[in-house]
C-alpha cells in the first residue's frame, strides 16, 4: 500500500496534437503495480483543452475544481466541481476549460493503454 | 458520454461488517456502460471506518477532503486531501477518518466486483 501526494508530482504537458495548455501529472500506473486501471490528474488553463479525438478506451474522470464542457461531435455537458464524467470507448470527445480558474480533473484509464490518451 | 452530478446522487450506509460511520454512493458503474472499472465516493464520519479487510482487487482512492489513516497489518500512513492511495490486492486494509471533519474519498474499483467492498 502506498500514499501518493499529488502535490509532489509535476506537471507535464500534454503534447497530443490538438491539445491546448493542458498539462497531466500520473499518480498511479502499472509501475506501481495497479493491475487493472490507471490514475492520473490534469491541469487545463482557461481557454484550454484535451485534443478533440475517440480511442477504443472509456475515460472515467472527477472535477476537482473549476468548470468547463464535455463537447463531442453532437453532444455538449456543461461540468463544474464535483461532477463525475463517463466517456466510454470511440465516442469522440473534448474537455475544454470554459472558466477563469484553471480545470483539474482525475481521469482514470485502463492500464494498458498510453498514459496521456 | 454522461456527466453525473455527484451531490445527485444519494449516500448509503456501508453495512460490511466493522463499517463504522461509513457511507457509499456510486458514481459510474458497470450499469453505465464501465467496462473496466468503477467509481465510488465515500463519506466516513469523524471517528469512522471502513472495514479492516482484505480481497483480490485492488483499490485506487484519491482523497477529496478531510484527514485519516491507512492502516494495514503491519502499516499505517496517514493521508489528507490532494492524496492518491493504492492498495494492491489482497493487502489488508482499513481507512479511518482521524479528523474533526467528514472525510471525502473517490474508491475505484474494477466492474466484477461487489459495489460496496
Amino acid at each position: 500500500m502506498k500514499v501518493i501526494t499529488a502535490d509532489a508530482v509535476p506537471f507535464q504537458p500534454v503534447v497530443t496534437e490538438g491539445a491546448q495548455g493542458a498539462f497531466i501529472k500520473e499518480l498511479i500506473t502499472d509501475r506501481d503495480g495497479a493491475p487493472t486501471f490507471a490514475m492520473r490528474l490534469f491541469e487545463i488553463l482557461p481557454g484550454g483543452n484535451t485534443p478533440l479525438h475517440s480511442h477504443p478506451w472509456e475515460h472515467e474522470v472527477f472535477i476537482l475544481s473549476g468548470r468547463g464542457e464535455l463537447r463531442g461531435e453532437t453532444q455538449m455537458h456543461p461540468f463544474s466541481a464535483g461532477d463525475a464524467v463517463f466517456v466510454p470507448p470511440n465516442e469522440t470527445h473534448t474537455f475544454v476549460n470554459t472558466g477563469e480558474t484553471p480545470l483539474r480533473l482525475l481521469c482514470m484509464i485502463p492500464v494498458q493503454q498510453s498514459c496521456c490518451r
